[in-house]
């Protein structure tokens, strides 16, 4: 941790300063630049709230050298994550493809659903089962009921399964029919949640909250990584901005930016990231060319009867034409579509 | 819902749409002007998707015309609501003001906050017992143990409490220790918890999301009125935007939107909103010249020893600074504190 | 316009609101549904402000239905725009690329540039002759002296010219000198420099304001084309968000969303869009697989040495790379780079 | 400047940083702990930009220890600057008002409009008459005329005046008729009108930028200070954030922080920051409550026939009343207004 001291700092702050820090057990290092001393305290722990210095006296600011994070970072683990979700792997030389409807509606819908996805070239089905929805008069999912059918179709069709985890209380349904379990953007932070995923053994798929930085991502990361559950997927779906001309503005730039910071892979979803479907396919082809690991579609064989995100979600043959053209793209930059 | 046609739309398009409109129960009332064709689709249900007209072939925008949320609204009801906790009136002619620590901590600690918070006229003593935190590395609350001592510490010195729900499973404790729960701002849209909450049948402080309109959170306060619980007050905390110098950026201008909106009660916590003890005070005031009907303080004996959230947290002799200042401020509008 | 009384609203407010809608010259059509009454005020010209609407006793709120731009709009003009810039044209089926330093520096930087970057392919030459800067003392550029260089470069290598217009004043120098010129992000909102511009008769590129909506942008795209410059390219090159690990955010998805909106081209500026050298390559070929007409990337001779935005300048070989890269994506959606 | 090296760099990483500080004239400190090695740099110059040393191998962060700004800073005047407008001192006990309208549309509103004023007690007269707007259909001021018929309005009346300076050309103009100039949010980083206004030898007021940050804000105040004029004042107008209930969200947290930060008067306008009429009022409270130095209201004889921002624009009866509350709420805080 580094302390700026003000340009005008006195001797008897910067050794009440000092001593502060000594008594929060760092040891410091001190150094006088011509305008301003600079503290720099050595031992800090992850937990420590740098506000504390901030408001001493003739102190300018505080700035953490160390990320608050450890199991999720570079620095801990240079090689990339590659987690395996049934017998598929994210992270490696193939684009993993995620895709289904939102929710779980109809024993003929998910099994149309698996067939089409899975001829297309999909690995992974993805439906909601359980769905508390931000108005509470909209639809809120099958429950156990649509665990089951989803495991089924996935089964008849070869695909693994990743579904929303929304509450501690429904780890084992998740251990008996998912593959993999997801945590919503709007849960990103809800800690009872996240050490429930990560205790439940299942690769979770984390969607970055939609006023999450990439440092609190990382951090909702930790919490799973901490309860010795090594597979967190990362997923991008889109940030809240002023822009009202799409449901969120998509982050690609945070790719590379995970990339660069965390060892863990990241997919893209822009069903969610843009929220009307003649823009998916576009974002679609943009997140692989951006780096993505993966990408999560949903899909659904009659999107107009759909009873969520209907208008997000692609026609059958439009999600084969999404895949024949990452397929494309995921070749031109030396990597493939399974 | 009015749907606005494209400039160029046919008449063909028109048609489908007024056939789509009606397929999903809707009256449909056509008016032509000289640009362009309006339909007006009166019958509009709560959780109808308008992307679903939205993406029709020759629709140029769709506006909804009713709010997503029924009781929450002013239009339901006129006249302002004014919540009871313990025998403290929020919503009223008088500022009802909570304070205490971020954590209960002790019971020296709970204590000397209880007395000393009462002596300055606060009415409901606030303390967290479940704290899951941003870092899974961060102090977690005492648990039941801390609902204990904050209920005693209150009951000694006349105060009702508040304190934080996390999970649907505390329930139980909260109704045996608490006279008002709090959702915090990471949980707006956990919607298992917010019906939790609802059925408990204690008053519930809704805390606003970093991320949420306005809309969003009267959405979330339906969720708890709709389990028959009237008594919500929300609480304004700051919203997340590009500024860095403040942890949030506190919108008191929601204050009156809110009241034009909604007959809830709406408070202001400046301790989250600012995240630094020297600016609690100003925004405290002008939380109360905006209209708020109370504030959420946080204050701790020791500030400096504090296991969370000391550096926003005010001493003892700042926060009688602060109710003599508000009461001033409360009396120029109007208004008292207790 | 689309006015939706309260749920409450009695007659005398809707007349009142009728009276005062045909004082402002529109037609009414009214429309009473079960709940609200909704008048639909045909004949709204672009200025009107809808707040007048608004503030009137009895009104819920107020939609505009036509847009507030003209030119610029898709329904004026069905066919995309492909504008030409010296001899190369933009909104083809060819990826437009600009490249160069950020600002002309020397005679002998600007001709490494100039030769560098078209024997990778770029047909068009970027470079700063006029730069005040966000710091009062930062190097503000060579003036006149650097358009004279700029120009000599780019014809030694067949390249054409892009500028940036800083003053209304540099018009003619503009003329002399520039293909096209630019109107940076912060001066978007500059209206007599847009009227400039416009007037000057030379395709302008216009670079999306910092925390402009996609609306914002082609209203300023409208002051340029109402002064009958048919010519203005647009410029994505990232809005501010809370996201503080990239410079700006990369908003990707605004280029569907302009393209269905207008028949303008839009490029991507992938440099200023992360701010840091080693996001600009996924972030280009992202920019083209999201169908993108072209892009403008920063390169430089001696980045180490740049004056001005060196850390987000491409070396030249990684400018090759990118350049062998973006071709491929192109291919992979059908078009190709020059 | 500090610059944080990664966990894993290694000596040769570590040398190469120190040489590339050192060819940038800084003395390096370094200091070793446990996990990182640590680079204290002294000597940065204020256009140094940081990047240069965030992308050389083995760096994980590099923070800035000094402002970038000088003369704007508490740390180079400690006092606070009180600047004088005609006879009216801005930065004082006394809250000073500036009210008028958004325009100046005839010589019979600016005169009613500086008479309603000047009785409630404003000082200071507002008026546009260069009105260049987002959309170019709509009014765009009388120019000239409309400075001359302000400034014999306020002379009539006893009050200063303040004008919107929107282009360097019109300098002469704002010389002969206004005693104080303003600079426009969208202009905020328009740096040839900075210095323009810098070189004016008038008072500034300087907006801030919709997406400005305090930082930024204050670095515009720095241009026009380097060009030996100290008298800026700052006014908080709203930020552009997510929430689309209010046109743009007033920051009234900024007014604390920039008066930690800076020794300049900072002033906030409710009728920009809002956007509607009845969210002054409790708004314009707020701001002195909160410490603001004064007020800029928009009031109009007869707003709904304004040419421009007429729904944000008082009745005079409205803002009698505001004169009157605020008047309260400044003896609460011991100050008062004139």
């Amino acid at each position: 941790m580094v302390v700026v001291m003000d340009i005008g700092a006195d001797e008897a702050q910067i050794e009440s300063v000092i001593a502060t820090l000594n008594d929060h057990g760092f040891d410091v290092h001190r150094s006088s630049g011509s305008q301003r001393t600079v503290l720099g305290a050595v031992g800090v722990k992850p937990e420590f709230d740098k506000r504390h210095i901030e408001l001493l006296d003739g102190v300018y600011t505080v700035h953490r050298v160390s990320e608050p994070y450890k199991f999720a970072s570079r620095s801990w683990k240079k090689e990339p994550t590659e987690s395996k979700v049934g017998n598929v792997v994210i992270g490696g030389k193939e684009i993993a493809v995620m895709a289904g409807p939102c929710s779980v509606e109809s024993e003929e819908q998910i099994h149309a659903s698996a067939e089409a996805v899975a001829r297309a070239g999909a690995k992974i089905l993805r439906g909601g089962a359980f769905k508390p929805r931000s108005s509470p008069y909209s639809f809120q999912g099958l429950g156990e009921e649509g665990l089951v059918m989803m495991r089924e179709a996935a089964d008849a069709h070869g695909l693994a399964v990743v579904t929303e985890l929304m509450d501690p209380s429904h780890a084992d349904l998740m251990a008996k029919y998912a593959d993999m379990v997801q945590i919503g953007a709007r849960n990103m932070q809800n800690f009872p949640l996240l050490r429930a995923a990560g205790q439940l053994g299942l690769p979770v798929l984390l969607k970055r909250g939609l006023s999450a930085t990439i440092q609190e991502w990382l951090m909702s990361a930790e919490y799973i990584l901490a309860e010795n559950n090594p597979d967190v997927v990362l997923c991008e779906r889109g940030i809240r901005t002023f822009e009202t001309m799409t449901r969120n503005t998509l982050d690609l730039s945070a790719v590379p930016v995970v990339k660069a910071r965390s060892h863990l892979p990241v997919v893209v979803d822009p069903s969610h990231g843009t929220g009307i479907r003649n823009k998916v396919l576009p974002m679609a082809r943009a997140g692989v060319a951006a780096g993505a690991d993966g990408l999560m579609i949903e899909v659904h064989p009659d999107p107009d009867a759909a009873l969520s995100d209907g208008p997000q979600s692609l026609h059958i043959p439009q999600f084969d034409e999404l895949m024949a053209q990452i397929r494309l793209i995921a070749e031109a930059i030396g990597r493939s579509v399974g």
